[in-house]
């Protein structure tokens, strides 16, 4: 039986073997007794790289945003972010029924703000403001296509929250592949941010799992919070093992889908049938334009190729390069593109 | 002593004699038992203008939009709405704090949405897509300069929200004014919505009061919900009453307001340091644009010869006309805008 | 036609004449734009009464409470509370409405706590264990039967508070009854307050309006809460000069309710159908029992002889003196209490 | 190395070699997308062990609890509940945070209520009363001792349920045991339950993970609030498989620890440092008294001897029993209880 090739999204990936045997031996105890020793060294070792002081592991990226903007923010309090930022479309509104906030969103170029756009969306201080408390940015941006936030722009953003008294949220679900693409020290992320959400179970392959970070004061709420939410799981060690492991063996390796996904762009852009601008292929993230607008066509002449993708909007298709693409599966992939013959 | 030409808004008006008289006159009984006669009446009366079936009498048109939206959502449902809507940026983000919905602002033009911008925003149906299930219109859009929405808009917006199984929230703090410059029955209105908000004390000239509408069941629920927010008062007769003498003498003279607003910015467009398009001004708010930018000197020039505008975005003043203004004061304020010499 | 003597609130007061005279007289402004001058008058004047920093003007007791606790809690915080207290049995949970509150509710004695029930209450800080943040205190307590704090008692409580990092909320309605009943300056509450509610439309005989104090920095909070909720009233100087009027006429008089309270009751003590234990009745409520349990043909009785009084739970009838009753009406409710011949 | 007995809870379970061979074996998939095969088996088998038609696994207890909380109520109803309930007491006050409800603790008897309390919690319905919308039972009660609800009682209170327009919830995080000790099919419970949380990682030693149970419509909503609280976990396949495998081979192997905690009860019971009426203990939950009151020594000296339990209250220690815990841990703890000398 032929295996698809994947490229719904990165977080379709499974557990290698390797993984599991790290998984196996993983120590594990109570983590709601704060017992589970795997667990806390990761929460050590992930705050380590990025200069932060604390982190709490939590199911999902999800959880890893909302407990981020609630140490942050009071219900009413309003929260600048990009139109196309995760947070604000593909967390179920969760802002609202956690935190009881507002977001702002504005229109960043393929989901990269700029300072400028940001200082002109602070409200005044008036009683019938919603009051600006936080900036949240989301790096690498998902539906941007995978765009990175150049540390400049991160840091502009970091001043202007500092003169305003803001603070500054990174959705970093794909951070690592930001940090391979930028060649940047992951250390330049954590400097910047009051809360920083991480992902496991995304490019780098583990499972199950997020983190958020932060200072030790607001991470000792976000470990209540995780509480609350109800993601205090019990034996977790297996999971946290899966994340360690995940870290030691799977983020030099991101290069090579950030590579995978440049050279399917450049494919697709010599196509008469598709459109894309491979210079906007920033990591493993490639958003690509069906010419007659004819994504469904395009998508099952893909599926009947064993190639799965997702439609991403009008005329807009995505393709995820994750652990489990290789060159092989790269090549199939460019090859069915190249025989495309349009609807 | 000179007396202010006070613009800054319709809300500064204050009772009229005759007025008083009324308030006086009420008899008053308490609310929370439900025994102010005057109030029923003026519940009903409202109701029956606008041809919904019930109205709550409320001390404020925030506390009428929030009830509204709160009726018509759950926590995390999304709310389209103008990007320069009242409800998003003058309510304090209280949509978060009393129903922790998102709000989803979109670009109208003037504030005024279209149905195939609302049409475009509404969510599919995944479980991490928050639920769109209400239309926000504000009529007239008071930082769109008072506009009003078309009733063939209104129509169009109706239909998509009865298509999609969408409630349609209009909040009408100034739909005196839109129905007197549109020479639209207030039915007109009160057929396409299941809440709508109406205030009192803006253009009406009455001291404190708003009402939401809707259908029994909702405004049995938003009686509810007035009481938990704490705007259950126990004799609030007198307000009825100044609301109800309001509604006898106060909606017709709206067209004088409309029409000064009017001879305003055509003065204004004549003038080399102010700009405006008159045929924008079509209830009895003025947006005009100081061409230099300099509002701040602008203002003050105004405010030397006793006239009070308020900035209102940059480059921007708003002029409001009310009850309180009559042709002598316009005339006053087109003199003085004439003499201006700029900056 | 005969006037009903209506005993079954304080909240059912109308504005005599001179407190009309008062409101007619006073200048009024947009409050909005904190331009009511009697209004900022007001909020100083009682805030000094108390001995407080600020106070902010609200349309109601349950939006007074409400905000105070609001001002001093997070969402899953948790507050200390007598079982009978209007905010846990009728502000229709709007704690868990508007700030995402637990009550914890303790059987105190006629709605009165001591210190050490507070204290056995205060949660230990794991990450499951709710958050003790405040503590609610009714004075008089309402459903206690106008049951004043002792003053020994508050202070007790006030040391438990601070020595646990708690604040202390105090909803005092009717608490110039509590202060005249004991012979106390208001200053002796506001020094044990965080916040402290206050209502001008029961007792005192306003047709509208509470107030909520505390320090300078809780009230601005409070002050754009209120905006938020919807309390946020235009020209309210009216409603002020009630309130001014009430406080300098009718605190002193309440010792009359007081006295008139506790004649009734012994009255009602000297009857073999009604039970109550005079000693009780402090100020000017008064619950007494129906010994057989039939209260529906006990008020029925006392309704035939136009006397209007509540039921207040199984067997239990309230009365409630106030403005409006007099020695006649006393003397009257007496006889008809004395004529009583069972059911 | 000696290995502790711990009796801290049947939370510290670990996965037993023959679990980990059925998660090794479990196919996973991506069950944000649906994908995971065996996580929606798990579902369909634990909804139809119940007679329920749907389940939601989620991370933790504490989210399936909430998330029925969740799907019954709105924000300001109110939910009877003993006072020593894990959602009153143990979940953070989460039911203000994410639901806006208010909690009303009744006093039970050893953590069970009876119908006639029930009904007589049942608030009017007023604007001001909180509306009583659902009746929260733990089975087993934890703080009550692992205490079973008899059949007729839960029938009992579902029939007022129903004929008051009330929703019944069940915390059955240890409902496995109360079948056992009971003798009841799981369909029992399920019949009368309009959302049931259970656990697969107390007693049942699976590693993580609880499931929320209820009809398809609730369950759908229940899903989308997974998504939104942060629970959806991507491949928890393995976690399913752990649960399974635990509903395969760790039900009926109950009855073993509720003998062995009736066991040590009875030779507590023989002490004179100690008290317990081993009749009520129906379970693995054994809550004994320290006749003077220092649990402070008796936990020492119970972990000198290289046994653990916790304090459960004032002079009251807490014991229970699990997979870890055989006739040879027993015995040997037993010999420490008689050993035990006083402090």
């Amino acid at each position: 039986m032929q295996q698809v090739i994947d490229l719904r999204s990165d977080t379709v990936t499974k557990p290698t073997g390797a993984m599991w045997q790290a998984m196996h031996k993983a120590p594990v105890g109570d983590d709601v007794f704060g017992e589970d020793p795997g667990l806390n060294k990761l929460e050590e070792r992930v705050a380590a790289l990025f200069g932060m002081e604390a982190g709490v592991f939590v199911p999902s990226g999800t959880m890893g945003n909302q407990i981020g903007l609630k140490v942050l923010t009071q219900p009413a309090d309003e929260v600048v972010i990009d139109e196309n930022a995760h947070i604000f479309n593909s967390e179920g509104a969760a802002g609202g029924l956690i935190s009881g906030i507002q977001l702002r969103p504005l229109p960043g170029t393929r989901g990269i703000l700029n300072a400028e756009q940001v200082a002109s969306a602070i409200r005044s201080k008036n009683d019938w403001d919603p009051r600006t408390t936080v900036i949240a940015l989301e790096n690498t941006a998902n539906m941007g296509g995978g765009t990175c936030y150049p540390v400049e722009t991160i840091r502009e953003i970091y001043k202007l929250a500092r003169s305003n008294d803001l603070a500054l949220h990174m959705d970093g679900a794909r951070i690592w592949n930001a940090a391979v693409a930028c060649g940047l020290d992951l250390k330049e992320y954590g400097r910047y941010c009051d809360t920083l959400s991480v992902c496991f179970s995304k490019g780098l392959g583990a499972p199950v799992g997020s983190m958020i970070l932060g200072s030790s004061k607001l991470m000792k709420h976000a470990r209540r919070y995780r509480k609350l939410l109800g993601g205090g799981m019990r034996q977790a060690g297996m999971l946290a093992a899966a994340a360690d492991h995940a870290l030691d063996e799977h983020i030099d390796r991101l290069a090579d889908d950030h590579r995978r996904a440049r050279l399917l762009a450049e494919a697709l852009a010599e196509s008469p049938f598709f459109s894309v601008n491979p210079d906007h292929v920033e990591t493993n993230i490639l958003l690509f334009r069906v010419r007659n607008g004819d994504t469904d066509h395009a998508l099952n002449w893909f599926s009947q190729h064993g190639i799965a993708m997702i439609p991403f909007g009008p005329g807009i298709i995505r393709a995820t390069f994750h652990l489990h693409i290789s060159d092989k599966e790269l090549d199939k992939t460019i090859n069915t593109a190249r025989n495309y013959t349009g609807s």
